[in-house]
């Protein structure tokens, strides 16, 4: 059997490289990391729900008409993706005060937030993914005013149809950070959602007890984490399973 | 003799009351501290020094129409100053990576940045004025939209005269911070440099050697710093006197 070239190995995940130009196997690992990996655990089955369930957020994303990455789930551990280049930013998204800048401003984590905010961190694991100032991203170049007002709108549009889904299961969405690729089409490009989608990259509490459904869960010593995950998908009726999706792989419009 | 009421007591200055109203008088001590108080010393003559040069600039910009607070030097460590209601965020301009800026990105210091950069701390000592982005700024209604503009407009023309004034005498303006208050006028706001503009909020280098001639030299041990902001001092020709700066205070336009 001809072994796959890899592409990219992050913490989380692996890139392989697709079966046509343009595409990539996105991989993922049961590895879990925190705190600039200085913190890290193998969680079995954490790979395969977090596959299933970015599949779930980026295909109905897909269907609001936010571009996504996504092209179709290959297998339990695996999904097809567009290949894209990688914009080297967080963007965060928070409703609630927590982590970060619960701490950095001294807030209680949970304190709502006034309207939706929306942050950058640069992706730098040396640096710890600082967070920056739009001044630093424009002056620098990782990205131009066009966008980065792209980048919030998107944001704001996903943390709309996320805070719905959330919503809809008894679950406040606290914050949740996206990668965003670009994808080159001619001589122009289009933005889209790129990365993950999962509780890796989203704050999520009950809503009635606040208990947390995420990585916080790892990065806090709070309980198990792939029940924590799995309590998720099954809210969501999101049951990992081996077989791929039915139908067609949904296609950017 | 009538004891002045004292208004507010920081790290390096004192506000009393002033003689009318809607104006304060600033006494600058000798206090010297760093790292958010955790390094603090006395640094003889360091106020009269600071209360000379902060006259000095904030006069040079009134001269281009940068409004500001200062009103008349009153003696060796007090001038008379317009009494605004303080934005609660520190003004940082940077023209060469340097501080926490060079930290969060790993940067050599003295790297010169693409284009003057302006960034915002929020002022509170008990957090330790952590950096900002502007969303946060207008989510926490610290300062409006346009609050904001009229700030990074009134900060980069400072950015201009002082490296201006900074080449003039061979020292490199590698970054600044200021503070802006609102003075209100019947209905109206006007956004004014506040605070003081001198060798404790300014990174001064010798543009040949590189050598600090700022609060640096206190914060790393790096030599006397009385010795550092008189050669600032001298090389402006702004000798600390004890008289009272001649003709007429400057008044905001």
């Amino acid at each position: 059997m001809a072994r796959r070239k890899k592409i990219y190995e992050g913490k989380a995940k692996t890139l392989y490289e697709g079966p046509e130009p343009g595409t990539l196997v996105q991989y993922f690992k049961d590895d879990a990391t925190a705190f600039n990996a200085e913190k890290r655990d193998v969680i079995e089955g954490k790979g395969v729900l977090n596959n299933r369930l970015s599949e779930y957020f980026m295909t109905g994303l897909q269907q609001i008409g936010v571009p996504t990455h996504f092209l179709k789930r290959i297998n339990m551990r695996e999904q097809l993706i567009r290949a894209v280049e990688i914009i080297p930013l967080e963007v965060i998204v928070r409703n609630y005060a927590a982590g970060s800048m619960a701490k950095r401003l001294g807030m209680e984590e949970g304190t709502p937030l006034p309207r939706p905010m929306v942050e950058f961190s640069y992706k730098n694991d040396d640096l710890g993914d600082p967070l920056v100032p739009e001044e630093y991203i424009i002056s620098f170049g990782w990205a131009s005013q066009q966008d980065l007002d792209d980048m919030v709108a998107l944001a704001l549009r996903v943390n709309d149809f996320l805070s719905g889904v959330m919503y809809a299961v008894g679950i406040k969405l606290v914050d949740f950070k996206i990668e965003i690729g670009r994808l080159y089409e001619g001589d122009f490009q289009r933005l889209i959602v790129a990365d993950e989608i999962s509780p890796d990259s989203c704050r999520l509490w009950d809503l009635e007890t606040n208990e947390r459904l995420d990585k916080d869960v790892f990065r806090r010593d709070l309980g198990n984490l792939a029940d924590a995950y799995t309590e998720v998908a099954r809210r969501l009726g999101v049951m990992p399973t081996n077989s791929a999706p039915l139908g067609k792989p949904t296609l950017i419009n």
